[in-house]
């Protein structure tokens, strides 16, 4: 018996990979990979038999319990098994149902964290998710509800985070727009869609709460990050007045 | 005038750098460091002088004001200066400062995303922090309150969210015991504390929240993230289910 390997790609870039993924993926025997991987990592595994089961929003994708069943099976028969997943496999990465089925079937397994395309949209916008006095908290949250879930629980943990950031969010900006007026966030929060973050084609969108439902006119067909609250704003007073302190410390 | 990169060196083990970090440290003229930042990732600034400016919760730090003006001053003399902190620097790791005064001396910044420790405590717990029908959203936050700041506001985005993180947490343990249940969250909701999350001497800590207060009885040293939240809890009857079921698939 093997071991299964369930990583994460990183949000897009391949060089956002880690050196840990990029190792395993040069030694791995066969390579399960999702539609977000780029292809310049699934590149990296040179010597492995690889298979797309990738899965994007209203496209035809490989059944859940089929994906489960041949990662057990590759674990049994194989030495080195990567699955790997855009983003991190522990962020709505459906990455539970893969390693309880491990689990179950005895097949040794470990996970590799990978950049979540949050993380990176933050470092896209120059803009900390955290900031003293502003920001002490931020709620990753999904407005996409599964049978049996109860609608809107999302804008409950999104309203009373200091900063949301919303994931699969695309086809639900009106959903938003309601859930979060209706919870008493100010129409006047700053707003960004980052579509594609770290790749070459991304896109950064902004707006208020009140304009977020007319700033997907543009179509938006990559994978994209919503981002709610103050902390995406401008720079305000205080820290302008800190900085050029700074620059007038070092010109004098 | 160069650029400064601003690079997040993951959770602690070095081979969770990303390869565009690693690339960058080996180009590196100067590289100002974090505490936590592991020794072998700072050996990969083979031509770089190197320079600690670490900050580590109740020990002598750098100021940050001080921190802010090298970082300007280094991005004026040289071509690539890298500054390194622990985990991803968009998550409390005070990076906007450091961004707002080389924005304001027109010192060119990227940012490095980097394996936040709760992504990385995710994988050695081998527990999707969001899962169907048990969370849809997750809480990053901590119960340090700075000047000037509203204590208890990082409770209700907590108690809101499925799963919570709390980050900076391990001296506040009877706070966010007595806020959370002050808040309605069930004492039996299972806890988990990492420390050292994807280092050799990691240690997984569990408990309940009612049970919370007495879990740091032995005393925690390094750096710890405590997880709160349904899906730190045994694998449910209808996963196992599944899994019995897949493996009877195969078997057969």
């Amino acid at each position: 018996m093997g071991k299964v390997y369930l990583i994460g790609a990183g949000p897009g870039a391949p060089d956002l990979l880690t050196l840990r993924a990029a190792k395993l993926l040069a030694e791995a025997d066969v390579v399960f990979y999702d539609a977000l991987v780029h292809p310049d990592t699934i590149a990296l595994a040179t010597k492995a038999k690889k298979i797309a089961v990738g899965k994007r929003a209203g496209q035809l994708s490989t059944d859940q319990r089929f994906i489960n069943r041949i990662l057990v099976e590759a674990g049994l028969r194989h030495a080195c098994v990567v699955r790997i997943k855009g983003g991190d496999p522990m962020l709505f990465g459906r990455a539970q149902e893969e390693i309880d089925a491990l689990d179950a079937a005895g097949v040794p397994l470990e996970v590799v964290p990978g950049i979540t395309a949050a993380l990176a949209t933050a470092a896209s916008l120059k803009t900390s998710l955290t900031k003293r006095g502003v920001s002490r908290s931020v709620t990753f949250a999904t407005p996409r509800v599964g049978h049996g879930e109860t609608p809107g629980e999302w804008a409950d943990a999104a309203a009373n985070g200091d900063t949301a950031i919303l994931y699969m969010a695309m086809g639900e900006v009106e959903a938003v727009h309601a859930a979060l007026m209706n919870r008493g966030i100010a129409p006047s929060t700053p707003v960004v869609i980052v579509e594609n973050a770290s790749l070459p084609n991304e896109r950064q969108i902004r707006g208020t709460l009140e304009t977020l439902p007319t700033l997907v006119a543009e179509r938006i067909t990559g994978p994209a990050i919503l981002c709610i609250g103050q902390v995406f704003g401008p720079i305000d007073a205080r820290s302008s007045t800190t900085a050029e302190a700074i620059v007038s410390t070092i010109n004098n």
